[in-house]
């Protein structure tokens, strides 16, 4: 007993140190010991982890559900024979899960089952699928259920993803810079690669597998032609080679130039037979090193890429000619729709839909159109893209922005979940009523999800503890884009928090969203950010080359009102719409007020909803905004002791620097809306900190993420 | 029994979770549990830490010794009163320090002393101090005699540092980009400071305060004018504050043509009133944020930095104006004497020397004049630097490179004490014989030490376990420069790896730094590195702007045969040395070989001292050296299952990289040499793997590290 006690203290001490402290590296699989009540119930439904196959994908999840039930219950569960309360995973091919005759053909090529069944008189969970990943995904919805402390008793679930592919989009650079990054440098070490295999690869594919993520776009779409050549496709090969058992494939940001950076041709005019034959080419010798690679992410004619525009050709022309390079070996071609042209005077908004709509049908069927989610640029709100449901001969993907570029960085506490749900359930009206973003996804033959990562080398992946519920919402969304952000925050609350704060916490996620609106750009405002970087406010700046990287272009505030008129009087951008959406946005009376100012040129003096006239709701809603910041570290405040101290302690310097960040936006936004306005600042409103001169010249040149 | 047993398993579980592997985090402050017996010996002389002064830095010291002797023992140690194997901690503040009449005034303000005393009658040991930072100091080299498994019995150890500041240089730019760093960005998060204090800096100042390193300078030499701006002065004020207790004071690098970037100024003429009276200002104005602040490192008219050279100025004259700055608050100038112009066609190894002797005696009593160990720019072997001991009249500290930016990144295994060693111990012979470097660098009265840092955000601090290595090291020889490298390396595996494996992983250590000079650069040649970034053999370049940024400048290999003369018949760098080292350096019969292609140029047919021709001596040290690598393959092999595992697969990792390299480097010197000689390769040599031209078109573009 003394000697046990003294290894208990050695453990004990090896537990306490510091570098041993909760830093978020666990993510929402943190397996920390349950309450002794739950902990029992879920011990007795998990006595042994039985497996018959040896697949390395199914020893995977078998590990998995040994490391998480382990964790959880405080008891050593492992690999075992078959007895009661023993979870047996696996396909048909282990003749145990054969002789139960479970449909599992018709759970598709990644869905799975858990099920309480009976196997040879004994009461057991059994963990099925129709191919060894869904076994996986199957393990990693136990360990959910049993994370939030719930019963593992009567299990009937049947699941299969909606969506088919579901990737995380890396804006990272051969030099390890990450485009709007915010969590430290990109995780891919190319230096070191082939050679050194960081087992952080291994953690990040077992977190994107834990939410159901298969797809790693590994470089930035803006892209170098180098990441094709020999020197880096041996180091994507070792990646890919890392995440293949997790059920992650890789995908290459593809330069439409390269065949002329590299390849040595004068040209990379899509219809040139030698252009052609040279992607052929590159196509087979990348997928001779790795077969299952996932395809081409392509960024063509948008913000000074070349593109096919270079030779007078359409995107469908661009795209049909990579697509046949990659068709032979299954792969596919994402396009980026995002494009808005150098020269054309058209409102950026309605550009997308001008240069894409009328491709419908064009595309060969193994590409497919990767669409953002709102017609500008992952604004805090957005209306849904009007090409969702207008396109509906052509797969398109959503790709919505995780990393934070236009919602606070990294610090600002800002659960991103409602804002994908928003355009998630917004209704196209096309072809008819109840066709939503969703459905419309989720019904095209190639159908797909993409989200602009936001982790990095930071100890915590995203760059803050709530951000990582942004990288988790995106998972659960691509998988199911029905899911509920509610349901998703508190899952990820009592995964990463413990079940006993999942509700308080879950609640200050929730409001977090509308708190960055309300602070940075309510009432349908759009990108009044401060110039490159992003950082901070800048709605006066108006000396930039193009009028459309000026935020004054899209709030047209004057002394007589504020807003980007889109309707038929102006840029007629809602007439993009179906009419039934077209004739309630179109209308300043019916528009729902949180986008009245990103369809309509309205009069300061114009009454709302609240009674007020739009000055004083505009001012109204900045100061709800800084408000809301005030009551989450209020909410945050009431958790400490309930979490651990190091993550607490982090949290609350980030919400701390959130409110002063947020008390800036409203303060310059104010000081400038009352210049450009005439306007006086209602009655009580505490005016801001400095004059508004103070504000214009905040310069912040080393503020991340910047292109370059 | 049951209960605690489960709670056993939740611990043991928690602990063997991946993410609780040991990844290098700890450093060499692991305090891991000792073999029992040890444990036993070192507990019985450790029962309690007795603190009775409320200091910080002392609360720290105790923390410490809690924390460590904790681990270490596998037992619960903690504050207590006084009784038999009690540490005793403080300064002559505490009256039961004072009783013991200890001669703690003579320690000076960082020194201390350990020792076995009675105490009312009980036996323990005191650490005691005239400062509360040498407690501090005393704590951590307690722990140190622990970590190594030794006997804590009659202690009786007096200790003060032989040098004022032991520094170290980060090179790290406001966006946190390291110059020549390859462990991932900078430390410094200045876009989360001052509202988030990272626990790393706390972690980060531990460590350092662990070895005796006392000053950081936060950024690059290569300075941005902003780092001395309000906005940044806030952040770096932040950090001084947490690392005060560590007894860690912070530095800023100056631009000398800040008065006119951020200053309004038309000159930084240093002798114009106007940018005297602003850098006052300026001190004063840091000096009220941070009291204790260190100085400024001034890297001056050196590869386009600007200086008092563009005002006709010496170099004495504008570190003077800085410092008269600095004097009235305590501060020093740091004034690097890395210096070769633009224009001058002197050998690059003479200007430092030609540029600074003169003024010996003409810098202000707070000035103190940075020199490189060696005379070029910290290859892997150099003669020590000719103006150690030629200003006898100007306190001069060494700068050596941590970071490898010549010793082949993070992924080669070079341990650097043995280089520092040979310089420190190289006889300077003025004024007379016995004069080594270090008792140069000891004898001024402002005396230091700088180290240019090799730790960022890589978990491993250093981007290699072994790396870490030369941290520490360099921190053991500013402290004690006549500290011998192979004691310090058996302490470091002793503590980072354990005692049980500290013989076998220190004897690798010690012969890794040859490896390195054989397999890049044997014999004294030098500066052979590919263009910019350094990564990988350019011997052939020769089409630089400038002829001393040429490899070609520096081994000047023909026909006939290699070296760079530089006895009276060459340049004659030789006469900067004291007339006995001329004499001896300037004799090719009497040099010693590893320094011949230094200081000679040498006909192929030369015969060595083992009775090859030079040619056949050169070939047969690339071929030793990859041969060396191959050696620490064996020797790391065998330790496989004596180290944790994740550690153990990275270093294995690690050496299959640096063996890799240096065949490349290897068959690409004797491919170019072989070529530029016209001579055949001896016989039995193994000819390189590829033609000479497949070597020079090696480009690795994105390599890390490279000046921006």
């Amino acid at each position: 007993m003394l000697k046990s006690l003294g290894w208990m203290m050695a453990l004990w001490v090896a537990c306490a140190t510091p570098a041993r402290a909760e830093d978020g590296y666990d993510l929402w699989l943190r397996y920390r010991p349950l309450p002794a009540a739950q902990a029992d119930a879920v011990a007795s439904k998990a006595t042994t982890v039985v497996r018959d196959e040896d697949d390395e994908t199914i020893r995977l999840a078998a590990a998995e559900l040994e490391r998480g039930l382990s964790g959880l219950t405080g008891r050593r569960i492992a690999g075992g024979d078959l007895g009661e309360g023993a979870i047996v995973i696996g396909t048909a091919r282990s003749a145990r899960i054969a002789a139960l005759r479970l449909p599992l053909a018709g759970l598709g090529p990644e869905g799975y089952l858990v099920r309480s069944v009976t196997v040879e008189g004994r009461p057991v969970t059994v963990i099925a699928a129709d191919r060894p990943v869904g076994v996986l995904y199957g393990a990693f919805r136990l360990l959910r259920i049993a994370q939030a402390g719930q019963s593992l008793d009567r299990l009937a679930i049947v699941e299969r993803p909606r969506l088919a592919l579901r990737v995380l989009n890396h804006w990272d650079n051969p030099d390890r810079y990450v485009e709007r990054g915010y969590a430290g440098q990109s995780l891919w070490d190319w230096q070191k690669l082939p050679g050194f295999s960081d087992p952080r690869y291994t953690d990040y594919a077992r977190a994107n597998a834990s939410v159901g993520i298969n797809g790693a776009v590994l470089n930035n779409v803006n892209a170098s032609p180098d990441m094709l050549t020999p020197a880096f496709l041996t180091k994507v090969e070792r990646l890919a080679t890392i995440f293949r058992p997790w059920g992650i494939r890789v995908y290459l940001s593809a330069k439409f130039s390269a065949p002329i950076e590299i390849g040595g041709l004068k040209t990379a005019d899509p219809l040139d037979p030698a252009v052609a034959a040279w992607w052929r080419a590159k196509a087979d010798e990348i997928y001779a090193r790795i077969p299952d690679f996932g395809g081409f992410l392509v960024k063509a004619n948008s913000e000074g890429q070349p593109g096919p525009g270079d030779y007078g050709r359409s995107h469908a022309e661009g795209a049909n000619m990579l697509a046949a390079a990659l068709k032979p070996h299954g792969g596919v071609v994402m396009w980026r729709a995002f494009v808005y042209a150098h020269d054309k005077p058209e409102d950026r908004a309605k550009q997308a839909y001008s240069e894409f709509q009328p491709l419908d049908g064009k595309f060969a069927d193994n590409v497919i159109v990767q669409v953002k989610n709102g017609p500008i640029d992952f604004q805090p709100r957005e209306p849904f893209h009007p090409l969702f449901g207008a396109m509906p001969r052509t797969p398109l993907m959503m790709e919505v922005q995780i990393t934070k570029e236009y919602l606070g960085f990294a610090t600002h506490l800002a659960y991103l979940g409602p804002m994908w749900e928003e355009v998630l359930r917004s209704d196209t009206y096309r072809p008819r009523r109840g066709m939503t973003v969703a459905k419309v996804l989720a019904q095209s033959r190639l159908s797909g999800m993409a989200g602009v990562a936001n982790v990095g080398t930071d100890r915590n992946w995203s760059g803050s503890q709530f951000d990582q519920a942004n990288w988790y919402a995106f998972g659960r969304m691509a998988w199911n884009p029905d899911d509920r952000a509610s349901d998703i925050a508190r899952d990820w609350a009592a995964m990463t928090w413990g079940p006993a704060v999942a509700d308080p916490v879950a609640a200050m996620m929730l409001q977090s969203r509308q708190a960055v609106v309300d602070y940075m750009m309510p009432l349908g405002l759009h990108h009044l950010f401060a110039t490159g970087h992003h950082y901070g406010p800048g709605p006066w700046v108006d000396d930039l080359a193009r009028p459309d990287w000026n935020p004054v272009y899209y709030h047209k505030a004057d002394r007589a009102g504020i807003g980007f008129d889109r309707t038929r009087s102006g840029s007629d951008a809602v007439g993009q719409y179906a009419p039934a959406l077209a004739k309630r946005w179109g209308d300043p009376a019916t528009v729902p007020e949180d986008l009245l100012l990103w369809f309509h040129h309205v009069p300061w003096e114009r009454r709302m909803a609240s009674g007020r006239t739009l000055w004083e709701e505009l001012v109204a809603r900045y100061d709800r905004g800084v408000a809301e910041v005030a009551a989450m570290q209020g909410q945050w405040a009431a958790l400490r002791g309930r979490v651990d101290e190091q993550r607490h302690d982090e949290v609350s310097q980030f919400l701390t620097i959130q409110r002063a960040e947020a008390q800036w936006w409203r303060d310059a936004c104010i000081a400038y809306f009352a210049e450009v306005s005439g306007r006086a600042l209602p009655a009580g409103v505490v005016p801001p900190t400095h004059p508004l001169a103070w504000y214009k010249a905040v310069r912040t040149p080393y503020a991340p993420g910047n292109g370059r």
